[in-house]
């Protein structure tokens, strides 16, 4: 049997999707095709999540050092890897918990303490809940904050991934009024950089990357703002200077569409929600026969391990009814053992 | 013959695709079937675009209100309102020139004559160059400002109209940062009830909007900025307490999607770029088999006529090549003349 590489994929919030997410996902084919998926969460949760949601299947407690030795007998189960970080009181459905945000962050940090370890490629990460990981003494914004924390890398960079849909973002979670003043030369080839680097190890070749103007129409040469003049067109020199192809600043209401339709491998976007409207047209369909379908995946790049996450919050409203989309995980644990296996390959020819 | 309403189509710069979109869009059946369209431009320079293109079908010369009585006569011709605003040497493809501003500008101060005639019941607007329109004597950033001033109504708000998307934006032409001091509660409520006074007409019952929020998930209640909070909840409450069915605010990333799929009707978007990303995602399609496909119609709302317009600039690197795509100036058309039957069937029940 071919060896594989583990992938860990975090639980995320025990009392929200998460669970059921990894559930299913590890046992979809296309990601048991490419990786051993390893849950890093609580055995006694997952069960519980399983029992509720009618899941059939064993749930195998294992350390990743012996997935590939027992892959055979773990065909057909989830393999996990067993904190026991929550109390039995504590195994509820869709409550903010200091508890169980203490679990979820445990959950980071056996994972990159794994990665670290050589046992482990990469980490898909379930959804927190970020009051409950603040109220468990992890003062984070989010999942990003904490691993440029706890791995000394950075700073990060939100990557939205979905099929053709490829953005990088120069800011994330932060007000608008403050993304205005992160509009900066230096951040946009920072950004600019790490997302041709990644789109070359995905696609083999040196790709061909927008940057989005930050004013309607790009600005319209210094009729509506100036930022596209001072910060962004220089910010595309010093791009093409360092050899790679970029292009802009491109209006914002059109590159995306451009994007979609293969006229670049990839975007630079000037806020959160300038890539995020884009990306989640194309990736989330609300409300359709199946319910939902939430697909595309964050990819952080800037860190010293690969790190791919949902799309999707904890869904708090619908954790433990059984109807949860796992798309986004199954996209996620896919891509992070993509990246692992083109990163391992380095330089040879394409597969 | 059954009587039907004439809309007024304005060519746009007449370097541009404006010419070739209007007469593509008067030949398709499905505007033939609901208005007598009306081109105001100029019959040389239409000619000279028919030729170039190798378009067929006769151009006659027409005023609106012979349109009706000789109907059966325009049957398979164009109809134009000839101003003969273009000098000979003026007859160019993709170039900005003063003239032609001036003469673009004519054909919507023509227009409007009309409509406030009584020949006309509406208006949709071919694409005019911004730089040629200054130069030539009208200093606006655009028709939806030039019909506001000629017009005296206002302030206007642009909506954005494809299918289930319909986005009324409470800002557009300035700088995102000029945009940011724009989020007033109070602008918010005005386009919140334009918005759902023309949903109404259009789908002959009271909607359903939502209001967008303009930070990261909406501010995640203020941790990412405050206009939630201090503006954009306190105008939902107003909307509903006028007895619109109005939610908010929703985060920016997700609602349109939710737009789309029918949880509203329409939405309220916090600036320019906010709206169109989302709309032109759904309604652009770049590079298909057939070339560029560009749907979406610009709704003008707050003004004492009706006003349509294209969602695509005037092209000029395609000028006179025969290959721009007239969707969005068809769906213009039909937008217009529906807006104008459902106002005059009033309250009477729904066709």
């Amino acid at each position: 049997m071919k060896k594989l590489p583990v992938v860990a994929i975090t639980m995320g919030d025990p009392s929200g999707v998460g669970p059921e997410v990894c559930l299913k996902a590890v046992r979809v084919s296309r990601v048991r095709n490419v990786c051993l998926p390893l849950i890093v969460g609580d055995l006694k949760v997952l069960k519980l999540h399983a029992r509720k949601m009618g899941l059939p299947g064993r749930l195998v407690s294992i350390s990743p050092e012996k997935m590939n030795e027992r892959a055979e007998k773990l065909a057909g189960a989830a393999a996990v890897l067993d904190l026991g970080n929550v109390a039995a009181r504590d195994r509820v459905f869709g409550k903010i918990r200091a508890g169980l945000g203490r679990a979820a962050a445990g959950y980071i940090e056996e994972a990159v303490r794994q990665i670290q370890g050589g046992q482990v490629v990469g980490l898909a990460t379930g959804p927190i809940q970020k009051e409950a990981l603040q109220a468990g003494g992890y003062p984070f914004p989010g999942h990003t904050e904490m691993l440029a924390h706890l791995l000394k890398g950075g700073p990060p960079v939100m990557m939205l991934a979905h099929g053709r849909i490829r953005i990088a973002h120069i800011s994330t979670h932060c007000s608008l009024r403050e993304a205005l003043r992160l509009v900066k030369r230096r951040r946009i080839v920072y950004a600019g950089r790490l997302l041709a680097e990644m789109l070359e190890v995905l696609d083999g070749r040196p790709p061909r990357i927008a940057v989005a103007g930050l004013n309607p129409h790009a600005g319209e040469n210094g009729l509506f703002g100036s930022e596209e003049i001072r910060e962004i067109a220089p910010a595309v020199k010093d791009l093409r200077r360092e050899g790679i192809s970029a292009e802009g600043p491109e209006s914002p209401d059109t590159v995306f569409a451009k994007l979609r339709a293969g006229y670049f491998d990839g975007a630079v976007a000037m806020f959160h929600d300038q890539g995020h409207i884009a990306g989640k047209m194309v990736a989330f369909r609300f409300g359709g026969e199946d319910g939902n379908n939430v697909r595309g995946v964050n990819v952080t790049l800037g860190l010293p391990i690969i790190r791919t996450s949902v799309e999707h919050g904890t869904g708090f409203e619908i954790a433990g009814r059984g109807v949860a989309d796992a798309s986004s995980m199954v996209d996620a644990v896919v891509l992070a053992a993509r990246i692992a296996r083109r990163r391992m390959q380095g330089t040879r020819a394409d597969e």
